[in-house]
């Protein structure tokens, strides 16, 4: 694989740091001290702390979206300084710096990696490497070095397979559908683990009852104005999984419905 | 209207999608992966959800600091999916792509469009086009295409006017002006509806009493320093609306008072 | 001191605005309206409101991270429009313009400026000044015109040194050390101001009691996972400072612990 052209490295960045965090632009420094010409693209840094799934969610929906080759830094990393290791992946056409540690698994659930090295190369990290932040002072310049050209296979060992992620499973049987919200969004709408794959052969009328926690909405629609304000109604959303809502307002904060609530369809 | 060299094309990007929401993150792989050399900034994704007011503010007060024909991509699409329209218009020497809901109605109220397209070929568009996510399918890659010289014209058919805003009207008479807080920025200062052209003629010493229910205070002041801490002012902000503060406070956490109430002014 | 070729100049904002504040995007527009090609990363826009303190450690902690001659542009103005002067100050090879106020204070304390110039050349600022927003009307100007290559003895006058911050000194005595929270980053962990420094001939095993408000803990440890979940730690974190955390919790939160509260530790 080849690097994006020297004149346009773009590297994204995804953490769970908190919006504004000072550690975030700790690592923009690095990294632009390394290659001032790279171009930074914050993905997101409001992953909910040390929220791997949360992580891999964010990044297997947003990833895929980005040129070729684009470089992405990622750092939800509990167990920094402990044994977990650090990794480069080549996943879908997309390179990725991050924690070895479920991360990437759900991009690398919907496509095989294509490569995969162990960051063990010290040559190529800050001088002085913290015990406490890894992100700053191993994948910050990895990355940078990766945006000037440094081949992967520099970076340390090849590794067989990524560390799984534990992922909530979708059951479907007979007449019904048993999955989970897995993601509240700024809207608070309640995003559930059932694609839209599995939906094939269900039906998306009132005969399809939806229930999570005690509450229940009838059909599944196209989009959120296809019910009156103030109305649950379940629409296969923008990332193809299936989601409640509540038209023009919080569905979380009203139904206090959060990550992790089963959903049950049944028809 | 010529396109900004495509050295540099610059694009902005609103929505009330909140910070660090992955689905900007997906708005900008899309505009990237058209155009990599495109440069995003993000203007505000802190509009608060489906509050079409406060993103015509938004914009009003920060695009015109923007180099002309930069392209300003806004999504505050409570609608999406339904009925209402998508389009360009070019306001004061900026392009915005947006859904025609009122969201321009600010900027188009102190300056006429010198045109406007329904944003309807749908060959700009992505290739798949979800029910619940037109800022990434459609008017991201809009704006990309702009960002690459795309004429305006070829994005659909001319139309009039834009979509009127319902904004709240100021009423000046003898001897007051009845207008009401419009924004409450960060720091909890009350941003009024009460501009600085609607004080001509107004007392700024003692003579001049503010209310804002319940409560009140005297003069029209410079600057927030010019009262001792914990006091309650008013100034005319750097917006050039009539704002009340509490010096070195948060006035809409201490007065309980948020967007929508009323003020008055007496002499 | 040279600037960075004009090619990549780069320009970093920190401001106590909030996250998504318009303000931030009409600096941003002021910016590029004068530069267009001028390279803009954000610092952090999460300093809370009037905390200059918050706001210099902010700097003193990722600023030195930058490329050499990268300009800062910081605003954490509660005097704004009042007497306090705003000032342009080289700091360890970067360019930083601010008020004058203490917010360089901790860059300053660090390392000498090698040069300090009074903002009075107004013809350098924006045509009309507001009384409440000099961020936009006089910094962000100054900062995009130093990226055009303006050299900085043209900004005003020489100035001797800066204002002095207020920051709690650390007491070191026989066998205890007094310091106190100084900040509370994005997890929760309780940053101090003992640094690793002051830690000399401290011992870092059980023989070591830290003491934060009623709380206490023994030890200090290299990383968050070195304890068990849920514990209360002590480690020295990646900005050499001691910091308290709680091993996958929220330190503040739990403990209900906030800057300002003292640390003490004995042995």
């Amino acid at each position: 694989m080849e690097n994006l052209s020297p004149a346009t490295p773009m590297i994204t960045l995804t953490t769970d740091f908190g919006v504004g965090s000072r550690y975030v632009a700790a690592m923009k420094g690095v990294i632009l001290s390394l290659n001032p010409v790279a171009r930074l693209v914050d993905l997101t840094h409001a992953i909910p702390p040390q929220n791997i799934a949360a992580g891999a969610m964010a990044l297997a929906e947003t990833v895929p979206y980005f040129p070729p080759q684009t470089i992405h830094l990622a750092v939800v990393d509990p167990g920094v300084g402990t044994g977990r290791q650090l990794v480069y992946a080549e996943i879908g056409g997309q390179q990725l710096v991050a924690p070895d540690n479920g991360l990437l698994g759900r991009l690398a659930a919907r496509q095989q990696p294509s490569k995969i090295i162990a960051l063990t190369a010290s040559q190529f990290w800050a001088p002085q490497v913290s015990d406490t932040f890894h992100g700053r002072d191993i994948m910050a310049p990895v990355a940078a070095r990766l945006s000037l050209g440094l081949s992967p296979d520099e970076l340390g060992e090849p590794v067989d397979r990524l560390a799984l992620l534990n992922w909530p499973e979708v059951q479907k049987v007979a007449n019904h559908i048993d999955g989970q919200v897995v993601e509240v969004d700024s809207f608070g709408n309640l995003i559930t683990n059932i694609t839209r794959e599995m939906l094939a052969g269900v039906p998306t009328d009132e005969a399809v009852t939806i229930h999570c926690d005690e509450h229940e909405t009838q059909g599944i629609f196209k989009t959120y104005g296809d019910q009156p304000a103030l109305t649950l109604l379940a629409v296969v959303g923008s990332s193809d999984f299936l989601e409640l809502a509540i038209v023009d307002e919080n569905a979380s904060k009203i139904l206090g419905v959060k990550s992790g609530t089963p959903v049950r369809l049944s028809w």
